[in-house]
């Protein structure tokens, strides 16, 4: 029975297939994961309906699937951080560990940087995985499965916040109330932020984006950037001093800019057209600095113990659950853009 | 004979003119100087010739001049730092002192910024001019008023590569070899970077680089922002950790980001069209901040500092000097892109 | 009737009266306050009772009060952000706004710092008191003049946890439960701390600490400075990543550093003897930062945005309020070390 | 032939025997070395007389030498960074690359981390060792095997001045001018230091200093620590902003905290006894942070970019050169304190 290890493999652009993949055996420092949920990113979608993102493209058949919980069920060799039955996240981010980039401590920019989930590598949306032990977090009781999945985007939002500098006092504003934007909500909170504003065309995902903690919403009425970045700033009764962008939307971008605070910061999280016009004279004069972020490095452990007190509720974004054998299903309804967060139960 | 009081007036747009102005008494806290040396800057010849630069622009007629270093004349009431006679350097920069930018060491970003020699602040080229005497600095015997009036660009450096992050072992790209890119590679080195390159199409800037201390320089071959980045990374047999870009041409701005390595920072001081395009995504997934700078905040005690055991030669960029009365006939020849930094001599 | 200005003068050593003072008025840029609340602090009973701190001295009779709120009542000449009736809490920091360390954002270590209540300047234990406009922070209409005056020493904690780096995901040690200690509490856990444990001898301090959000309390039973730190990490399941040592007590300097992961700090609020034996090797090949905090620079901001919200209540730990006439009667009861923070009325 | 390995082998406290060891075979990611030069450093001979530093003691015998240079000999399996022949550096800090510390870029803090050379692991004074590949940087030819064996303790002044802060236009105090102390006159002024004054007894030592860069010397007359700090602060003509204590001594240490100037930093890079008394009221009211340093986190590759150019010469230090055969020699008159850096020559 158990040989069976239901797999959602990308095969190539639009060609996305459940079929059996093989049951790995874990080696030295690995152990063998019973996979119980997956969320599915829209870079998942990316990856399905245009076959690569950037640089990345699809080339061979591969596993989809990187914000992922399991469940320990071998260990190899020379493990002793896990036990058999540990619940753990899963980190999906290898790096060589010997590169200026590792030993500084940024390690999310490797050379050799592989995630799992994404091409070439094989992710999470099956039933058996084998991973580096070292990149799993054991989950105390009181943390979920769903959210042990979700503590993928919650620690690239927390990179995000870490980089564009949210501390005690900081006005936020956050384009776009998809997954992304509404954990930032949660983590822009929790590093002290006294304003966060929150921008979608989106009414219903701004309700939610109210409930979980957002101070003002806006539904923008404008179009062009320097009128919206005007309502913005009207309606946080004042400049943001960070923007995090998760839209990836150019409108946004430039919107951004023009709205935040003098010796600010615009951090893109989303992304957009590889090339984005932006009013670059009034982000030079007025020293508002335009950042990204790749993934994150070592923030699992933050999400960790953002979660353990149980005061934030990550699972408020999750509309949909599905089963693995679904996940087509899953897959389509994400791409009409239904719900917020879809998450497939492998179990 | 002192009641004559020469000065560079510009009144619109075209229309620059040598006349005389009044001469001020100093107030609490001010000092009357007399003027030595005026640099003359590139915005100088954007203001006579366009008439604004971004927001800024000239509505009445004001003298121009902010590169300035004098010489006590008068005393008002209150100052004791300094004695008639003192050579100084004078910082152009007012602020109000108790904004939030204030307050938190950004000075440069208060709100009610005065910049003299900017519209509409009467700035150093004349005769006599009186300043707050907190921004006067003392020059000591070793260095000469030139070098005084050049600590205004040389401040502009250093709060860009500080802004940068220059430190030991940094590899910088410089864009431009004017005033400000040949002080960017004194000050550069300066911080510790142990390579620096210039990047200009004009050679015998490039070979004055070279002498202040480029360790490679480049006239560039393409005019692709990638194949530029290739050039680049050949040049300098890797990728910066940092850009300090000099000329304000987004294809260097471009090319910069593609070039800088992963972590890195794309510092702008040079400004060009109000709107560029960039590659936004390029820059985020590898986190390469893009940021800018607007003038400096207290910058001239490290200049000072700097300057002091005389182990740096600014003076090398200074190709021209005139009388003060000779400033229009000046004014062409910088607006003829010939020389690279003119120093008028107001004595 | 108004003329009458009871005010808390402190003579010398041990002679403290009440006594009516003049009033003045506000003089360019100042306001007139009615004195709303003030804060008894530890330090106006050593002044008291010493008759310096450290090298402060007292040498001429001086208003005591330095924790206060006020109404305005008399706008002097080119006032523009406040207006008579106006609800404020006043910071007590006036600054050259000159110096090196003004400039530079560290207004608190300027040369020429006065704090107001501390000697020789007068402070607000009085009825009408005049202040630098610029300095008195209006209160929302949810924010109270009781809290108004809390933001003083609220404003020292926030200092003491950006100096010593308290950020989302820190495990934090604070040492005694006073009133910085209490306050601490709010601050680090604001900042993102994801375990606060406090430390004290007191165990109703304790219950309130706990109450303001303390993970865990800790009642010392060693002497010993590394038997302390071990007690401190058995409680806290490992080290803090931060300690914040608000008893001055050189056996909880020392067992912070013991107690304090490596790479961390110890910062000092408290202060005990001048001179204090430091486990130094220990702390050097651990990387532990030893250091301390004057005041605060710009917190007051932060304090306000940090309030407004009405999600902290820094108003547990007021556990007297006595009436100005009575003010006599209330440093008695400070220096008997009831209470904890003992607040004087002074409408 | 080869098969001899002669060692300075440390047995127990006081017995330190030169004899042969076995020749190991470089493993997977690991090469084998033929060993250059090794420096000997003090932690050496508080090894050998005292049998610890620290918590760290000797149990086991053991080879000495940390600071080495080596010329690759055989290559390990999958080793692709180097060919037999090259010349390299060796890092001699192993760490786990798992932990907090080591993934946030401290990964001297690894509570794994192993410096070879210290108990309980072999070190360089031998003919051949096996040491990981990553570990060992190459040398281009300009760099000589003596410059590669002292960039061990150039990296550690490298890591001292990044923690401390130096900069351009900051003020160094050197407490010592023994060889970290030297070295870090070079590290300071290539930070940007505008001023560097060395403290020490030894005038010949200071001599050096001088001669290697620094601006003031001191030859201490008191012997009270603050009349210490003012003899500085004269000699300095102003209070450093930074001082960098490579003596160990608590004079050194209050001293230093008694003159650098408000919100600078102490670095404690000597060792002293355990436990020192400091001014720690003066310290925490006038923000002077006390740090320490262990080892280095990834300078190595900065000790290489700043040895590159030619331009700082650290073979200044080197007074003697031994044979690996008269270690025992050197060790004596290291033990007796002549000269400044003894070389051990194992070709």
């Amino acid at each position: 029975m158990e040989e069976s290890n239901l797999s959602v493999v990308l095969h190539k652009v639009n060609d996305l297939r459940l079929e059996n993949t093989a049951i790995l055996e874990p080696g030295k420092g690995e152990v063998q994961l019973r996979i119980a949920r997956v969320g599915i990113c829209g870079s998942d979608i990316t990856l399905w309906k245009h076959g690569c993102i950037g640089e990345l493209k699809v080339t061979n058949p591969f596993t989809l699937g990187h914000e992922t919980s399991g469940i320990v069920s071998k260990l190899g060799e020379g493990v002793t951080n896990l036990k058999v039955g540990d619940r753990v996240a899963i980190e999906p981010v290898t790096t060589c560990g010997r590169c200026d980039k590792c030993k500084n401590g940024r390690y999310n920019l490797c050379s050799k940087l592989a995630i799992f989930g994404l091409p070439p590598y094989n992710g999470g949306l099956t039933r058996y995985h084998v991973h580096g032990a070292d990149l799993c977090y054991k989950l105390p009781d009181n943390i979920s499965l769903e959210e042990g999945a979700l503590m993928e985007p919650l620690s690239v939002t927390i990179h995000a916040a870490r980089r564009a500098g949210i501390t005690l006092g900081s006005r936020v504003l956050i384009c776009g109330a998809g997954t992304l934007g509404l954990l930032s909500v949660l983590v822009a909170k929790s590093y002290g932020a006294s304003q966060v504003c929150v921008m979608d065309l989106n009414e219903s995902r701004l309700r939610l984006a109210k409930s979980m903690g957002a101070d003002v919403i806006l539904v923008p009425k404008n179009n062009g950037a320097r009128e919206l970045a005007d309502e913005i700033e009207q309606c946080m009764n004042g400049k943001p001093t960070i923007s995090l962008e998760c839209s990836g939307a150019p409108l946004c971008v430039q919107s951004s800019i023009y709205a935040t605070d003098s010796g600010g910061c615009v951090l893109c999280i989303g992304l957009g057209p590889d090339d984005v016009t932006i009013p670059l004279v009034d982000a030079v004069l007025r020293e508002v600095d335009v950042k990204g972020i790749l993934a994150y490095a070592h923030c699992y452990p933050i999400a960790l113990a953002l979660l353990k007190p149980g005061t934030i509720d990550v699972k408020q974004i999750i509309t949909h659950e599905f089963k693995l054998e679904q996940s087509l299903e899953a897959f389509e309804l994400v791409n009409r853009k239904e719900g917020i967060k879809v998450m497939i139960n492998c179990e």
